[in-house]
């Protein structure tokens, strides 16, 4: 419809150097995979250590500002796990803008968030030209503590149903006070990001398609790969058939991550 | 057998902090699951940047100097992947010890190590208390380039090995020279680690248990999720029946991975 893809700029950070013709800068292919990862990585630098801590979080791209924000526009990524007491004090002194700290303080803290799928493993002729099909993302950007309870709210139920569709809506609503006041999410003000795909079959070396004892001996192909949500499992006390919104994801879930796999290996 | 269980020690790294009695840190746990992780992340400091760098790497734990070793022994970790120039030229830096560095230095590119599964969404009557199933493990450690031909041989082998099953040794060997000086391995000498698993089923609280409206319209119960491999799509040249190495391990794969969300679901 002549819209523009957005792309995030290539900093020092984001630009991918290896393979860069995997690269993807496009908004709308990094927060996909963003929002189709049920897990990602949180990293930031820890000043009490020489090693940097990294976190398992569920997150997902949003706009608290423009709710009906194409997933390809300008977003926020909202994150929730456990936030650690260091995370929790820097960003809410970087809330709070106190008095002494640095320009780069206040804008929260700087996090590197990553998340990776395994699509196939492919099995060349030799083990040096073995590889995955795979999709990768990394996203930079400044976190902070959401203390508006409208946006905290937003942010949960978006998060919430980035697990399965309308599930939100379906819960014990609405929220206790407790519940809103003891759940803390971060928003993350994104600067960079960029993702790498590979896709399609083995790539052999000439001179191993060339060597007939290798041909001969050596099995080659791809082993698709893909995430599979078995059936429900009702709780003891469940007094309730499985909603279709529950059903739907399962089949939907199902379908997509193992036609992804499996159109990916004949690329 | 009356062995002992090794743990790591707990440090400022690596202590689990919340939810602690989901936390182990016994060897034998913290390396079976990164060797059952396709994708390690392997996060460092930049100095030239606020954010950490990450990056999906190809892992496997071994011991080049006592390759009979057990999994729950002290262990290096070899990783493969994309070395990038500043992992490179640090941990070659660290490799040779040069003048005027700092202790720190000479032990290697401070890293750290971090992998998920996924085993299960856990749909509760309350938003809130949604979780997952789920097993992360985070190690912390020095990583060095593998300049030594033999170890790196060796390393190659345990990541081939670590994909499917004598894998290397059905690829077509012995590797050539350009493709071992084209490939680098690191070693993480590691210092300490820990995982977090989560098992079992809804923790719903009280007043909703005893909430009639909200159990008569909320369902409660598990989604298990697993990974599986798809039968095996041999490349266009291939002259190979499927080896039972590759047969077994797509079966075994697949029947592990299926039960062990299942077990976990139900504990």
């Amino acid at each position: 419809m002549g819209r523009h893809t957005l792309e995030y700029p290539k900093t020092g950070d984001n630009t991918v150097r290896r393979h860069n013709e995997r690269a993807s800068y496009a908004l709308e292919t990094i927060h996909r995979l963003i929002n189709s990862s049920q897990i990602v990585n949180v990293a930031f630098t820890n000043p009490e250590s020489p090693f940097p801590v990294v976190l398992p979080m569920i997150g997902q791209m949003g706009s608290f500002d423009r709710p009906s924000a194409d997933i390809g526009d300008p977003l926020d990524l909202y994150i929730h796990g456990y936030v650690s007491a260091r995370m929790f004090n820097v960003t809410r002194t970087a809330e709070k803008k106190e008095e002494g700290q640095t320009e780069e303080e206040k804008k929260g803290l700087p996090v590197t968030i990553s998340a990776s799928h395994v699509d196939a493993l492919i099995l060349a002729t030799s083990g040096f030209n073995h590889s995955y099909n795979y999709r990768s993302v990394v996203l930079f950007g400044y976190a902070t503590l959401v203390e508006d309870e409208e946006e905290k709210k937003y942010a949960l139920e978006l998060i919430t149903n980035g697990l399965v569709p309308e599930r939100w809506q379906k819960t014990r609503q609405p929220p206790t006070k407790a519940e809103m006041t003891s759940t803390s999410v971060l928003k993350v003000r994104i600067t960079s990001g960029s993702a790498k795909i590979r896709d399609g079959g083995v790539l052999d070396d000439k001179h191993d398609l060339q060597n007939e004892e290798a041909q001969n001996s050596v099995w080659t192909g791809v082993l698709p790969i893909y995430s599979t949500v078995g059936e429900p499992i009702p709780t003891s006390y469940n007094k309730v058939e499985v909603p279709s919104n529950v059903s739907d994801f399962v089949k939907d879930y199902n379908a997509e991550n193992k036609e992804y796999a499996l159109t990916a290996a004949k690329k």
